[in-house]
């Protein structure tokens, strides 16, 4: 794997510094994070046992601490430098028992995250403090991508598109071939081209498999005028791609073209909605809309899309009960289908970052119909 | 990918029965099962959403309910057809809903498991409902194996050891090539040889990075008289197999062959004190005792082992300080590892299931020292 062009550095402090306006606002005097990947987004750190305190007021962050055991000692102090480090391995238990040294009052946890049975150990540690359960702070955050992580997630992206061109070009799609076999090669592509893991298990789906949304890959053997559905990522950086893209083998029937229109004009509808301060209902509606007048909408049988980081699945979702409003840089999937039970479908999916002037397009391969020879 | 043999068939119901034994004995009316994996376990479902309730006294199963999304429909049929399905998307809190309908009294929900969010919306669904924090039930079942079980990771250790042997046969492990080129053909291998996922990212650790436990491949090049270490598995069925590996590329020079051997001995005397009865701290206990003869005990900084199954890490752990004691069917893994700072570190480890007349080894790669050339 060749290693890809650094680009921005990531901003961890303003990210804590964005965190700390949120805690003053939701009257917490410091937040507990259990979360690994909410850890990984505000201090770099990636270890699998960590807890951190952030304090409201604290600028200078005297009193921010991360805290996780002996096995990543070295790994701390390389990925956090600016941060005070704690080593123990109750990570979670010890951070609050220091809250509580440090006579801290009220205390925000990640109620979404915390099990019951972690804050029961949590109040056992916690003398004379007021645990205040708070729920999706830092998500709400990491929903607007800065420099860095758009940079992260367009190298997913584009790991993503060189693998499936890759593909192409060896003839990887093919009458004979079974769909574990595609599914496999197309993840062995994305390593070869940069990826430091699969975003999510491949979906390679063939004929009647492909009016199945979330089909799993099975052996099943391609046939000529076979929709191929194939939806897939990349993680670079831990920032996940996801791409979905529809080819017909052989040739294409008429139902087919039709359909494959249909859904791409729905996908455009989509794309075009997308805005800073448009309720993402309003995305889902634009697109559904389209398949709506064609008199398929109850074969559009799942949201439009949803937010893409380092989660695969993030906030926001864009369907038809969200309640949320798009901002500027939020990076999301676009990826309306229509799905005939027993014959076939076909599902157009792009990675996309939301921009004042029309959102920016992370996935480059063509959404032209493809007829696979 | 070839199908395996099947084997024998899953005893979802017996398992169910367990389960109700448990909670007579813990006093609950109810479970609510709301971990995906426990819900796998018990059912055979293996959809994204659901949630399980299992009565203590309800023998004939007329009040067992799974409740899952319209996604999973057709699934949830097919993969538990003797139960009673509900679709909801709201799975758990639905399931609350109908423990109230029926007037429970007591239902236990999984306090390891459920959130502090989860269990705020299950109080609010729940009139006139006991909610009773119990954990590890499940899990504590799920460490014996049954016969099903013991076939899905003997075929994913079958898996591993397969793709082992064609890395090697196929000059996989030479100098010049690097770790994360082995890790990729080796995963790749794996998926030829019938594994349906890697039960965890694979490590190459080649030179002075086999002294770090778990290493993440990197561009570094294998180069003669390395140590490289190799633990990795495969997953068959839902089973996961682990196993590790030390090879020496080109010539073992003595430190190499003695470490090899003080390492080989520990991990035999580790298998050897695997039997029904005993307790974990005391498998660990006869495996360190050979390294600390040797004066190497701080050398060995993990536990000796943990078990395996649905999950890669699940119990019973085998370590210093573990409290439990084995039982007949129970798998584990048994990993001793010295490691040298900066110089090199040698682990060997099986996955094997505790029986009355001494463990069965299910990996089957051998253990002596194999100088690559």
């Amino acid at each position: 794997m060749a290693d890809h062009d650094p680009g921005p550095r990531p901003t961890y402090a303003l990210r804590r510094a964005a965190l700390r306006d949120l805690l003053v606002e939701n009257r917490v005097d410091a937040l507990l994070v259990t979360d690994l990947i909410n850890i990984r987004y505000l201090t770099g750190f990636t270890g699998s046992n960590a807890a951190l305190l952030v304090y409201a007021w604290d600028t200078t962050e005297d009193r921010t601490v991360i805290c996780t055991d002996g096995r990543y000692r070295t790994q701390v102090a390389e990925q956090s430098p600016d941060l005070r480090a704690e080593i123990n391995r109750a990570s979670a238990r010890r951070v609050v028992e220091i809250a509580g040294e440090w006579q801290t009052g009220r205390v925000g946890f990640e109620s979404h995250i915390v099990t019951v049975e972690q804050h029961r150990a949590f109040l056992a540690q916690a003398t004379g403090l007021d645990l205040v359960p708070v729920s999706g702070l830092v998500e709400q955050l990491r929903m607007v991508k800065d420099a860095f992580e758009v940079h992260q997630l367009a190298a997913a992206c584009t790991a993503a598109d060189t693998a499936l061109a890759a593909l192409l070009e060896r003839g990887g799609l093919r009458p004979g071939r079974t769909e574990r076999q595609v599914a496999r090669e197309l993840e062995w592509l994305m390593f070869e081209h940069g990826a430091e893991a699969v975003a999510f298990e491949t979906i390679v789906a063939t004929g009647v498999n492909s009016a199945v949304p979330h089909h799993r890959p099975t052996g099943a053997e391609l046939a000529t005028g076979d929709f191929v559905k194939i939806d897939f990522g990349a993680v670079v950086g831990g920032y996940h791609s996801d791409m979905t893209r529809t080819f017909v083998l052989g040739h294409a029937s008429d139902w087919q073209r039709e359909i494959y229109d249909l859904v791409l004009r729905a996908q455009r509808a989509g794309r075009e909605a997308l805005a800073p301060g448009v309720a993402t209902k309003a995305v889902d509606a634009a697109s559904r809309a389209v398949i709506e007048e064609a008199g398929y909408g109850e074969l559009f049988v799942h949201g439009l899309g949803h937010g893409v980081g380092l989660r695969i699945h993030e906030a926001p979702g864009i369907a038809k009960t969200g309640t949320g409003t798009l901002l500027d840089g939020v990076a999301v999937t676009v990826e309306p289908g229509v799905y005939f039970p027993g014959r076939g479908g076909v599902r157009i999916e792009d990675t996309l970052v939301v921009r004042k002037g029309g959102p920016e397009l992370l996935t480059h391969t063509s959404k032209d119909l493809t007829v696979v020879d």
